[in-house]
């Protein structure tokens, strides 16, 4: 049995955690059936490795690499999945048959182990005194052409020959290029046991000197400079605000998104809150009582939990500004992550409250604890229809994967709104009010709306469209990567499907000539709720490439329970602000010969 | 003041009915403003009309076709646009603005009154003994290059050269061509008046031959020959079982559509159901009673009134099997209509049978009593949670635009399930059942479902796909029509657009040149009710066209609340029933020199 610590937390692994903690929604190795390792099985796995690593040739290297044995090694780190569970790390292995899947697995495991023992001559250094490094020269290591270095503690690894033949995939890997590896291996904790250590080992080749300290700190004049840190994976558009997304690679790596790379989108600097002195003010209807609740007042309503997927209404924004100028951040295809949240319902809150549904049209009005120079608060809301019914599932959440919240996603309270855009998922929730009239806030009246093509800055009127509050049928390719170079033979494509309103999605469709054909992609993870779709559902395609193909145009588009579909098409969609980009999505990669 | 009949109704006119009868939902001029004309200057209009037409010289007869006065006459008939106030006709006149409006308004009054006025030398076949025509002769006279008659009662007219100076509209007028005029004077009452009669007499060429039966009905061996007559403006796609649609020219003239030209899809003969004998049953919760409710005991319960568009699953058909063959109805842009319904809600008389909501998936099953050879009724399902919610108003409807329902659209009773498939909007409703599954019905299980364009007849699976419940977003262009010559200067593009589950037409747009650019097109009527927008949003551009420009390639697209979008094109979306068109909708037209 292993034991170790990743994240601050303890994690174990013992042979029987490998079928016992199977999340329900864990994503499964593509077109294959889950091979159920028995106990006895797994043990060996590690052991394994090390004596293969040893065993092996170097000629074998390149084995690991070879397209035509499909079986991939699945390593899975089951606390990424599941938040409610320990954290604890597993071994999983999965074929791409059942009738070969033992030979495959052997075969992944000889390619594996030679590629690791060809490195046994090279690595001598950690035999002499430390060499010592710069972080700034670390940095300057993170390509092919440079060399890939990371570090680990004070220790710095030159992996450049290892980035290939990385289990978890080359790319993932290089998130880590010219930095330190603990923000990855505090996701993926599988990382953490002795075998992989011992392989890093074999890369040192040296330390990080002494007398360099660690990146310093924001002034403190800076009203970012009390942000919090934040993981190194993410893909940052703006610092101050902090608005950040996780890369591709990283974002369907599982169906729930892990907090530290949980797309971060932020108005204003994070106010540090108290949680002792932290009060939630709700104001009562008219003649009625305020509330005030303090964090432990809120905890004594009935605990709800729900998984819901955030989108930014800016996602896939960069798209559109290449077709035509707009104003906003440039968000790649990573403003849209997953999370479980915990909390009170707002619909028992305002009851409480002593607020009902009316006949006439209300709405809800959150302001945040984060301010502009003025004082003015972030804000935004929400119909009361949506806020009162209780299978709206709107909660006031307080914990995200069975954490608080962190400081970057509301600490300690933020909305959420399943099925709604992520501007009215007021964070850091200062207060809470029922209006007659859609909330005055720069961002519901003049932001998060949508417009005709034709309109511009000297012609939009702000008031002539409603604000964004359930957003359309979307989807995208996360893997391959646009201008990735894929090996001929066989391509699969991966990547996430979402609708607003509760909707679910029904279908995604994959095309691999730019959209003349179609092949229906398979949908992971399990059926959705009706009418509470609140959560993506992650897709795959493994499809055989025609023979001499040179390059690929990958389409992807869903379907919605509404039968809604995406546009073919962003220039018909663009708008000024550059929000709502559903068009198909498209990647092109070429093909090796 | 006038008096008449029209439809079996009596209607009546006085010059106070102009203005006090005006429905909430009219459509308005374009562009213009309403021209409120005083109770005195009424009354005039008519007089003028026939003063004029005898007054002004025949060569001034091309005045009324001139484009360069945008003023238009409108004649209103309100009794279409709002049947629950009892049927009346209105005149009113629109000027193309107000400065101008009374100069145009004449302008317009001299042109018609020319061309009328140019007749009177003509047509003196009055005088003499009558000619007799068959039914035949008259139909063969039905196109501009066969003459155009028309008859009413047993006169028969040639007015082959009122076509083009017809007030409504030539395509209107043509819709009758070789036939009766009853069926559209019926509808647009405004007919009914003694100096429209007059000027019609002017056209008289002789009567029918008495000899000349009405046209013989169907065998009684037929079991479509008890099926109504239906009006002679549908455009028939099949006549057993009939299947028809209103033709563009009509289907966006009124926000509400007539009864007798709402579109009708039945799937099997029509039941002729006795109302004194007729029972619905109401099947209770296990260990619960059964209902068996008579008409009078449905009126028992509350009785709800909503406006509710229906569309059929394969309108714009023809559409898509221009892409490629498809299997199904033909439908054109008109498989879409508008009513007010009013009957009891289907809420209300589930908690009657002793039905509750549960914790598991549960639907709500229908039967009609429209059965095939074999017995087999035509059945549906909605999931019960629609069907409990009073906010989603589902309705078993007996009434139809203030009438009891029409035969073809399911009298006694049928169920209106608003924002929802027509398909589920079971007519001649027999049998209501609570069921853990969906309806086991072919129309629920093995058709009206949506399907990837690459799935065929031998790779279908229909289980693979949810039944279609809600539709997406969707719009239409009937005004100008495919193939169309226009004149320069100005167009007016006119067309319905409308959403599924409530969702609100927020936009359209319409672009001139084939989707490069776009323009955002009026709606009219009122907004929508937030998340109960289950009737369309009828809509217009008018726009100047660019000099020289010598075709159009029309396009529009509408956006819903949701901000869900129209596909660009019919192709990706394509599947082998032809369902779930809403590609954005295009229209070539040529344009005058």
């Amino acid at each position: 049995m292993a034991r170790g610590r990743a994240g601050g937390r303890e994690w174990s692994c013992t042979p029987h955690d490998v079928t016992a903690q199977t999340p329900p929604r864990r994503r499964e190795p593509l077109g294959t059936e889950k091979v159920k390792q028995p106990p006895a099985h797994v043990e060996p796995v590690s052991t394994m490795l090390l004596l293969l690593r040893r065993a092996v040739a170097p000629g074998l290297r390149q084995a690991c690499r070879l397209k035509s044995t499909p079986a991939r090694l699945c390593i899975r780190a089951c606390c990424t999945n599941d938040p409610f569970r320990p954290q604890r790390s597993s071994f999983a292995f999965s074929g791409g048959g059942s009738s070969t899947r033992g030979w495959k697995v052997m075969g992944t495991l000889l390619g594996l182990g030679a590629a690791l023992a060809c490195h046994d001559q090279q690595c001598r250094a950690s035999q002499e005194p430390p060499r010592r490094y710069t972080r700034e020269e670390v940095k300057a290591h993170s390509s092919p052409e440079t060399g890939v270095w990371v570090t680990l503690g004070c220790e710095v690894f030159d992996i450049t020959e290892f980035v290939d033949i990385h289990p978890g995939g080359a790319s993932k890997l290089m998130l880590a290029a010219g930095g330190p590896l603990e923000p990855f291996w505090a996701l993926y904790a599988v990382h953490n046991q002795p075998h992989v250590r011992e392989m890093l080992a074999e890369y040192k080749i040296g330390e990080l000197s002494p007398d360099d300290k660690a990146p310093s700190i924001l002034k403190t004049s800076d009203p970012y400079a009390d942000d919090p840190t934040r993981h190194s994976a993410l893909k940052v558009n703006t610092q101050r605000p902090f608005n950040a997304e996780p890369p591709p690679e990283l974002l369907t790596e599982s169906y729930i998104t892990p907090n530290p790379i949980f797309f971060t989108r932020n108005h204003l600097p994070v106010p540090n809150v108290d949680p002792d002195t932290y009060r939630l003010n709700v104001a009562g209807p008219p003649g009625g009582q305020a509330l005030c609740l303090s964090l432990d007042d809120l905890y004594q309503f009935p605990r709800h939990e729900v998984t819901v997927t955030l989108q930014c209404a800016g996602n896939r924004r960069s798209e559109m500004s290449q077709f035509k100028e707009v104003r906003g951040l440039e968000w790649s295809l990573g403003a849209i992550s997953t999370a479980r949240w915990a909390g009170a319902r707002l619909c028992d809150v305002l009851a409480q409250a002593g607020h009902q549904l009316c006949e006439t049209e209300a709405h809800v009005c959150f302001e945040g604890l984060d301010s502009d120079p003025t004082g003015t608060p972030y804000g935004a809301s929400i119909p009361l229809a949506r806020a009162m019914d209780p299978e709206a599932e709107v909660l006031l959440a307080y914990e995200m994967n069975g954490q608080p919240l962190p400081r970057d996603h509301g600490f300690p309270v933020r909305v959420v709104v399943p099925g709604v855009v992520g501007a009215r998922h007021v964070k850091w929730l200062g207060k809470v009010s029922v209006e007659p009239e859609e909330s005055f806030s720069h961002w519901q009246r003049r932001d998060y709306k949508g417009f005709c093509p034709s309109v511009d800055w000297d012609t939009v009127d702000f008031d002539s469209a409603p604000s964004i509050q359930e957003l359309p049928v979307q989807s995208a390719i996360t893997q391959p990567k646009e201008g990735e170079t894929i090996e001929a033979g066989e391509v699969t494509v991966r990547g996430y499907a979402w609708s607003g309103g509760g909707r679910a999605v029904v279908r995604v469709d994959v095309s691999l000539d730019g959209g003349l054909t179609w092949q229906v992609a398979e949908l992971e993870g399990e059926e959705q709720r009706a009418r509470k779709a609140w959560a993506w559902r992650l897709w795959h395609l493994q499809a055989p490439l025609p023979a001499g193909k040179k390059e690929l145009n990958i389409v992807c588009k869903a379907v919605d329970d509404s039968y809604n579909v995406q546009p073919d098409t962003v220039a018909p969609i663009w708008n000024l602000r550059g929000v709502l980009n559903n068009a198909w999505h498209r990647v092109h990669v070429h093909v090796t010969p």
